[in-house]
């Protein structure tokens, strides 16, 4: 049994590294020579729109799913023709746009920060003044890791948010001033079962996820499992998606959803009883799902732009180290670590170390 | 960084599945052109004792290391010459040959069953004086499996036995009326260190493993980790390594030692904070060793010459699928399922279900 993932970067790695243990063998396609999922995947050099890469990666693939998506509409349009396709082209589209996107969530009754469309200059003079300041300016399709953002804070910043990045559909959102951010790793098969991980709290730096904590009973889990419920169903999605909310005053607003593993998942690599990448490969081909429920107390950290020394992170016990081999840029993810411990008390007595570590100190 | 793994079978697959995160590749020399280790491995597809595939494993590797220990002595002469190897040689060497083994066993005060050597038709007669009967008649080396072994129950089974197994070195030893085989996985790192996995309690069908049972607490734990201890020391061991030890009214005799991973160590996969592939290979590369503590109960099962449904081992809670995705063939072993639960009551409550589907009962 064979899966394609459109994609060969750490997502794909841990996929095809989840699927191998199922007998399930995967082919990626991926332009970049060093595509780190290779270690666990057949590797099709070929640009993400290229015909005869398309070609291969739907060839016999008993599903074709993707680890990004910004998949080009093309190529999805040809894959579609040639072999399952999950999630849908649709989630993808959904997700892409964050007009689209937030609409959605509106329409389904899921509370969201208050926002309007922008694409001109008097568009945006119009949202700020329905919306008032600080507001965020956004791209709607192709950002992440918080690129193509820009904050205003006074009437003032208007005219260099324009600057940085008009031309292109935007969308202004009103700003949340939120206690903190969560996400909801979700998972639907395809007989229509959905299943969802204890809810993962998040921090980020410059943009970028830093810290990830499961957990374990928080009061927000049924709020955000019905939201994602409502998601899963209106999209009639399958496999695993990530809904990113922001906790303000006790009330969950949505603020975008990642129709694909996430980041704020990787703790359930060794802190669940299945792991995101499993129930993924799991979902998409149609098999049951996995139990979803956490094994402990899990907290995982990013390494962005350094790798600590192999030897420092594996010195620490209840640490699992997951080094993606990537060679080394600032600003990109090249691994994370996961500690897990039996409860919050014990996981909040090792982290420091593992903390102090991804800052570059010396142990 | 790179390991080299001669051997390309289910072990070599889940070292380098273990070996992935930790940000180090295999390459396996395999003459198979289905290796299955292939999927996470660069495959050298030569036998093992080629000169060129084993100029190709040693080069650039951090280490070699193998799956199985009857690795041509040639070969290991080659490989120690041009790469750090471990296990060394002389372990492999002890672990090949039942005398050599038990001798060094009893030397080390790690108490066996009755042996004596046989060479000759003469030697049988009077070490079936000697040791009495019921006794085993056994190769001294290349035995797997049960295979190169016949038993001797009355003096005229000696004729027969001497038939099927005469021309060779062999061993004969006394009949041990165990009440339960037990292994110990081991580990012992470059610097002298060395951790233990609970014990795990066997049951074989037709000579071969069939199911594994995690034994937290076990009473017969200490004086396992002291007979492993001793052997470990004696041969400056580094990697994994599985003592096998029958009990017998509350005793252990050690049977014998594998050099590598093993079959009765695939439940510290999901059962165990570190699993047994993770550590071998810290270990054979000098990085620190990894918890071994049991993360609850766990029962692995063998799947042999027939695999059951995915969708139907995907059914069952809890349970964790190995597919080796390996040609089905009368008494192979093609996969394992390793159940993990919170307790052993628990265990013994889902474990039916999971027994029948190894027996090919639908579900």
């Amino acid at each position: 049994m064979r899966l394609g993932i459109v994609g060969g970067g750490q997502l794909a790695r841990m996929l095809a590294l989840a699927a191998a243990p199922l007998g399930v063998r995967c082919r990626v396609l991926e332009p970049a020579a060093d595509a780190c999922a290779a270690v666990a995947a057949e590797h099709i050099r070929a640009a993400y729109d290229d015909p005869a890469g398309l070609r291969r990666l739907a060839e016999g693939a008993a599903c074709v799913t993707f680890e990004f998506e910004n998949v080009p509409v093309a190529s999805l349009d040809y894959l579609v023709d040639h072999a399952p396709v999950f999630p849908s082209p649709q989630a993808l589209a959904t997700a892409r746009d964050r007009l689209v996107e937030k609409t959605l969530f509106n329409d389904l009754g899921i509370s969201t920060a208050a926002f309007r469309a922008v694409d001109t200059r008097e568009d945006l003079d119009a949202a700020v003044t329905a919306l008032g300041l600080p507001a965020v300016l956004k791209t709607r399709t192709l950002g992440y890791d918080g690129k193509g953002q820009a904050v205003l804070r006074a009437a003032a910043d208007a005219d260099a948010a324009w600057a940085a990045l008009g031309g292109v559909p935007l969308i202004l959102e009103a700003f949340v001033p939120y206690g903190r951010e969560v996400s909801l790793i979700a998972v639907r098969g395809l007989a229509g079962a959905s299943v969802f991980y204890p809810l993962t709290e998040n921090s980020h730096r410059g943009g970028i996820l830093h810290l990830s904590l499961s957990r374990a009973n928080d009061p927000m889990q049924a709020p955000a499992q019905e939201y994602a419920r409502r998601l899963l169903n209106a999209l009639e999605y399958v496999g695993v998606l990530a809904l990113e909310l922001f906790e303000v005053d006790g009330e969950l607003l949505a603020n975008e959803f990642a129709p694909r593993v996430h980041n704020s998942g990787h703790w359930t690599i060794e802190g669940a009883e299945t792991s995101q990448f499993e129930n993924h490969v799991r979902a998409v081909l149609g098999l049951p799902l996995g139990r979803t429920e956490a094994t402990g107390a899990a907290a995982m950290i990013n390494f962005i732009g350094h790798m600590p020394s192999r030897e420092a992170v594996l010195r620490l016990p209840a640490v699992h180290l997951h080094d993606y081999a990537k060679a080394a840029r600032p600003g990109r993810k090249l691994g994370h670590a996961t500690l897990c411990a039996k409860d919050e008390k014990s996981l909040r007595a090792h982290l420091p170390s593992l903390l102090a570590l991804a800052e570059g100190d010396a142990l």
